[in-house]
């Protein structure tokens, strides 16, 4: 518990200079000084906010379990070595730009290091202050790859009301990695829900998002697509269109996490999560206001979240619009009391999951001082109808200041001063899904890579291709008894239209032979019978390796469509069939899957078949980077994959060269 | 100037009772006690606020200008009755509910009545205040069909610091419009950027705004889709691909105003728009964390914006990073003065239109108050480098209270405590078109309209159609000198697909001809040749006239994708050939035409022009509904419409009685 429950703390670098780092660690420091020892360094040995310092950790009776460098980076080594000398066991290195060996000296010693280049630890557990910065106790614990955002992270839940529970800044993480952190975090106590930015994904961060959610913990992850590190040059159209957000996205479905793109929607939906995860994405709409009402409804659309009509409304005043929005349209005004008849049938009545309430609610009573406690009491009363009901409550006032607001934040309903904070939080929480069960891919087949189209064509032959012969001559080309029109096809040209590899639409295979032949040369071509069916839908089904999340296999709409309107899904790979059904109803192409405009349904059962065989094949085989067919053809009557490629990864020699640079 | 500066009021239902409306109005009235006289009625006669009141309005010596209506719906007739008597010569109707045979009397009698239903009217020019609610006066003029939702942009006006020139709360519109309130603005000095609620555009909305945006005012709109009047059944794919928020965002492309989602968006973009439109979309971040910049890059490319790389970055302190996102990476921290000097770097290099500044700035003074003058000299300096450079800058910062906060938003530089409304408005910003001129619409011909498929080739004969022949017999189908494959057509039926009335890919025209006859019965058929030509692209254009902006036309991409990716482009109805193009480009199918993957590209130039004379005909043809041309045929050389429908709409005997009902 080095970095969470220290028996004993050292700063050194404390100072009397408020504007220092180190006068900020000192005094967060000091309020755990009844829980542990904690000692001041200050090489002057002046003292500081009070307190007498010493000059050197050699100077102490005991050795401080944890030590805080907050020294100019130059002074850093003495210090470690100082502290390794005397038997410390941690260190929070504030300090930016320690030197690579001193940090090895630490690991060597056996002790750890949090940073360097952090903003320090907070636990509310404990009372332990080590940080830059002020935190309100709560329940969101706070692991962030970047000191500043942590603390805007930090503010905003404190003036939400969540609070932190606990806050790590790793800072390079060159001992005490993000993923450490978060593991921490599932048995502590005061952690409900979960949120952490992360710039890179290291190993183990999807194993620790994935146990914080088997523990119950939510974990809303913020990230950012402009620095997460660069793609490998796409070498398919897999890769092109399997972008790095989408591959955090499947991450994120895969351990039932969500990604948020802000510190303010992190900390929105952590307050959602915090009484629980809402039940579904229904959301019904109260208002006095025709006007605020709309406006809300508009923006839960936008976020994907879903309004429905409203069977059931008994109960609501005379006047009010029963539809949903519901509009109070001035009865809220006249009787506070049906703000919390309007939630209170919206709870009960079974069709929605979540509710807003939006306007002038957590008004009143700061507009005329005689309604505060009739406010404060509906407010009272929202609370606990949303705690009975295991309906979402989440409000937006035009103020954020009342007593009612307080109250509603204390039993915890979110209250916001902007509708789209309010709605935001929903959405984002409609995307968090159930921890998906790891999948155990069946049993690759064991053939060894080859290249070529035909030996890619062997290797998934899980999958239909259209008949098709080697042929090395115009005689071979001529006694075919394969149908056209045909495709022709230089066997081992990965890219073949660039390279003119490719012929469709032929009806007389011998001269589209000799003239591709004399173009590139002798070799293995491939004489293809062309699909002719009608009702056919193309897609393309692919998968790679991503450097930091692993295998993944992408669904997206065939043609140019994939490209330009990029409708297309990424999962992390294997996936089963059940799922690969579910990436088909994502596409907004899908409905070119079920009988579009009358046509016959196209044969889904063999498709998911299909993807799930792409995905399971590319996950039990490291040998292969990435499998491609494209485009694949389904009809009515079953699937037909019209070209294949199989890139290969690494041989077993260079996997074990790997393995052995990494560790 | 009944509405804005009036030489006398009185509130009627003046209340002591501070949760009374006529509480409220009262006081508000009393604040402009110096400028005019200011009457209270009570019909008790009690004191109110410590002021002497009368019984009723006959009881006054002079009769008041303008009279505030904060009685019961059933004592407003008795009350407007002695007011018309005395002379009375407007009305703020707050009562919801007002007869309206007594609204008839107001307008009889060449008075003018606001609302009724209506939250008031405020002027901080002239100290009129006749409203429910605080106002903070400023410079955004503010006009509302929803009173609350008005309200609530007065009150994120007055915490944003632009503050509130004229609110004017228009309620049910009975007598003074929108378009009326909105026309007041254009010279009301005080006034410099305008924001709209409206639900429903009457006649002059638009108008209105075109002019308050040509006095340099620009106009910012909220609606909602949710209750804008649902639109008409649709007879076309144009009419099912024209939503009304596609509409309403064309209109505002006419006239240089910006439509946005929320009140907290509409008075983030006036707050920008306050120091003039920003020149373009390129934005500039600083931050000293780069976690903070990469989040606002993310964002930025989110909304819409360009984030470029940066040539010139001199002046910078070493250790920053000097791409885009400008990371200061401590040395802000260090030394505030580097803030300003990164803002000096993006503001001067010609490079980007607008900068973000966020993170920690702002809070500094605030942690240590021996910093607070240093940051609030770094925040003029800031300040008056946007103001010199005519570059917008928009600050994030983690405080919302701190003297550098004040000192920002008090030169005109908005703050903001989370950065995705600093960038939302930018994104806004940018969208905010110049106003173009009026279109004159080229002479259309004036062919009768006339049912038919040959008759809509006729009366759009600017497009070429592949060769046809109308055919009523086998005979003459047989006889004919058209080269197929051909397309068989029934030329009265509409919608032909659906009523098996158009067969393509004929190859035995007489065959065809036979079993179409049989089933659909004699009449006239049409047989086409179809167009087999390489590399064309398939779109919609589409014109048609909508209730509330009048005629507007569509392109979108042809096909299935038109109507399952929404691949569409709106704008108000006639346009320009150029307006036509920039219409294209907008598609995100538009890389299709300029030559996709080595394809030729498409006849941009004959395309544009198609899409202007449909726009123009549609325009200048009142008797006609609406035109569809489906799909359009591109190639490198021309293009050919397959299909064309026209609908006919009022005769000019339904026009004239339309325009009686009207006026």
């Amino acid at each position: 518990m080095i970095f969470s429950d220290p028996a004993s703390v050292a700063v050194v670098g404390a100072s009397d200079d408020p504007s220092k780092w180190g006068h900020w660690l000192a005094r967060g420091a000091l309020t755990g000084d009844g829980r542990r020892a904690v000692h001041l360094v200050n090489h002057g040995g002046k003292a500081v906010l009070g307190r007498p310092t010493v000059r050197s950790l050699s100077e102490l009776d005991e050795a401080p379990e944890l030590v805080v460098l907050a020294v100019p980076a130059a002074h850093v080594p003495a210090v470690v070595d100082e502290a390794l000398a005397v038997g410390v066991r941690g260190f929070v290195g504030i300090t930016a730009g320690i030197d690579e060996r001193v940090i090895r000296r630490i690991r060597e010693a056996g002790a750890r290091l949090l940073g360097p280049n952090c903003l320090g630890v907070f636990d509310a557990a404990t009372s332990l202050h080590l940080a830059w910065g002020k935190f309100q106790a709560g329940s969101l614990g706070v692991v962030s790859q970047s000191g500043q955002v942590g603390l805007e992270i930090a503010g905003l839940a404190a003036s939400s009301g969540i609070g932190v529970s606990r806050f790590v800044s790793v800072g390079n993480q060159a001992d005490v990695t993000a993923a450490e952190a978060l593991l921490d975090l599932v048995s502590h106590d005061l952690t409900t829900v979960v949120g952490v930015y992360l710039e890179s994904f290291g190993p183990g961060t999807v194993a620790a998002m994935s146990a914080l959610r088997a523990a119950g913990k939510p974990v809303v992850l913020l990230t950012v697509g402009s620095s997460v590190a660069a793609q490998e040059a796409a070498r398919t159209h897999t890769g092109a269109l399997t972008s790095s957000l989408d591959v955090v996205d499947a991450a994120c479905r895969r351990v039932g996490a969500v990604r948020v793109p802000t510190p303010a929607a992190l900390v929105d939906l952590a307050a959602v999560l915090n009484s629980g995860v809402p039940r579904g994405a229904r959301v019904g709409v109260v208002s006095d206001s025709g006007g605020q009402g709309a406006i809300a409804v508009d923006l839960a659309v936008a976020a994907g979240l879903t309004v429905p009509r409203l069977s059931s409304v008994d109960g609501l005043p005379a006047g009010a619009s029963k539809r949903n929005p519901i509009d109070l349209a001035g009865a809220g005004e006249q009787d506070l009391a049906n703000y919390a008849r309007a939630v209170e049938v919206l709870a009960n009545g079974g069709e929605v999951d979540t509710v807003v309430l939006s306007g002038y609610f957590g008004c009143y009573g700061a507009d005329t001082p005689s309604l505060e406690s009739a406010e404060v009491a509906v407010a009272d009363q929202i609370c606990s109808l949303a705690r009975r009901s295991g309906v979402t409550v989440v409000v937006h006032s035009m103020r954020d200041d009342s007593a009612a607001v307080r109250s509603l934040r204390a039993g915890g309903v979110p209250v916001h001063l902007t509708i789209e904070r309010a709605v935001a939080a929903l959405g984002h929480a409609s995307r968090l899904a159930k921890s998906s069960l790891d999948v155990v891919p069946r049993a690759a087949k064991a053939t060894p890579f080859q290249p070529g189209y035909l030996a890619a064509r062997e290797l998934l032959d899980f999958v239909d291709f259209p008949k098709a012969h080697a042929v090395t001559t115009a005689a071979e080309v001529e006694k075919t008894a394969l149908k056209g029109p045909f495709a022709l096809k230089a066997d081992w040209l990965a890219h073949k239209s660039e390279h003119g590899a490719v012929k469709t639409n032929v009806t007389d295979p011998a001269v589209a032979f000799e003239e591709m032949r004399e173009r590139l040369g002798p070799g293995t071509y491939v004489l293809e019978e062309m699909d002719t069916r009608e009702h056919t839908v193309e897609l393309i089904i692919g998968a790679r390796r991503d450097h930091s999340f692993g295998p993944v296999v992408l669904v997206g709409a065939g043609g140019v469509h994939a490209e330009l309107f990029r409708d297309t899904v990424v999962e992390l790979a294997p996936v089963t069939p059940d799922a690969a059904r579910d990436m088909l109803a994502r596409l907004v192409s899908a409905p070119l899957l079920s009988g579009w405009r009358g046509a016959p349904a196209a044969d889904v059962t063999a498709l998911v078949e299909v993807i799930a065989q792409v995905s399971e094949t590319l996950a039990a085989r490291p040998d292969l980077a990435e499998i491609e067919l494209n485009p694949v053809r389904v009809g009515p009557d079953g699937v037909l994959a019209v070209d294949a490629l199989v890139i290969p990864g690494m041989t077993s020699a260079q996997l074990a060269l790997s393995a052995t640079v990494r560790s």
